[in-house]
């Protein structure tokens, strides 16, 4: 399958004053499930962005939100990338519960960054793999 | 001026492994001048949540950035409204350095939700007249 | 053996503007930890703290860094029980890495409490019983 | 007078799903006042960390907690200096609430640090003057 799988549950501390999880911590259940997506890279996104010094900063993040997620849930988010340039991608993150109920989208684009430059770059060619083998359509 | 003005120095956590401030902190940010925005409330937003059992989940964020924010500077946020109806509103939040260097733009549509019911709800009218003294066209 | 194992690798967004894990990062760390000490209560953490409506709680928390900690590596979390009372206890973790490098040590004294009085109370058993099976002398 | 006096409402999302602040927030706030603690020094204390590439990571922290602190309530600290060497000092942070309820108490070891070398350093001769107008005996 083309579907990247990763699974989280909630934490204690990522519930909100309103008792239901923070909306700002989608983004970072996004930015794990890409961590764990880009793990087949020999030594992962850490080596990626330590040693090789490119990054993926976001350029643009839409979020949407269906059913309000709580203390006690695991998050399933399927991972795939939606559009695939040379130097930019859009991965798409499917977060819901593992009985299927919809929790939230996230669509998420990012530039190849040379980080010690803090410009854009052409993209890696592992990076690039990754990413073609989960292009969804 | 119809636009609510926010300032915020990034804090020393709020950098990633990258050197620059996560983009998932941005999501807070807004949330942050949302409570402010909402602070002529009474009790401000606080007491709207804790004792009126009313919140604004977000349905939608759509996040754009411009510039990698660092540790040391200080972001303004101008929060007006740009969409108002009986239940859902969408809020823009213009974030920038001191000196107008465009940093990201949030928008952000929250539905007026009856906590306890976790069912949407007409916007109390305060709420609402909060988000129509800052409606920006 | 006595000691709870858990491994958790450092996340993106937990480094600080100096380039290493920020230190509130571990009182997070200690609490995974602790909410998977607890995973063979009936419905986990969650439910003690949801539907039982107890919760630990902390009254006391003791943080000792050795080396600081980076993004890429894996930390793994050595729980055990150091004190047992009626109403509170005192967890410890040892946190390291794989290859035995010491990190961190987190003491962390706890106080049984119903939630709903915000009053401490009896430890219920299944809670005490899994903190006895921990105990390291 | 030798304390420094730093506030701070509390934020929507530093609640926990117990529904008080998450008590890793109190390391963030201790944080977070000795940040601003060190606003005397020249740029502050971002310019120490990222030009002068001096920090002052934690050695050791002591926190314990009195009263549950809420969404809505508005947290004081009061920090002084504890003790002062050469390469280490303690500092301390009083929490309460305006009307003086007290809240937490935390003590917090750092140590003068050569970011670069991530070796302990000769404490520089402005953050040790800033620490010993803020001696509390």
């Amino acid at each position: 399958l083309t579907v990247f799988l990763f699974e989280r549950p909630v934490r204690f501390e990522e519930v909100d004053a309103a008792g239901i999880v923070f909306f700002g911590c989608f983004a970072g259940y996004a930015h794990e499930a890409m961590e764990a997506f880009f793990g087949e890279l020999e030594g992962g996104y850490p080596r990626l962005i330590l040693d090789r010094k490119v990054g993926l900063p976001a350029v643009k993040v839409e979020m949407s939100f269906v059913t309000p997620l709580r203390y006690g849930d695991v998050l399933v988010i399927e991972t795939s990338t939606h559009r695939l340039g040379n130097k930019s991608a859009e991965l798409c993150y499917r977060m819901r519960l593992r009985d299927g109920t919809s929790i939230a989208e996230v669509k998420h684009t990012v530039v190849s960054t040379d980080l010690a430059a803090m410009r854009s770059c052409d993209m890696p060619a592992d990076v690039r793999a990754t990413l073609a083998r989960h292009v969804s359509t």
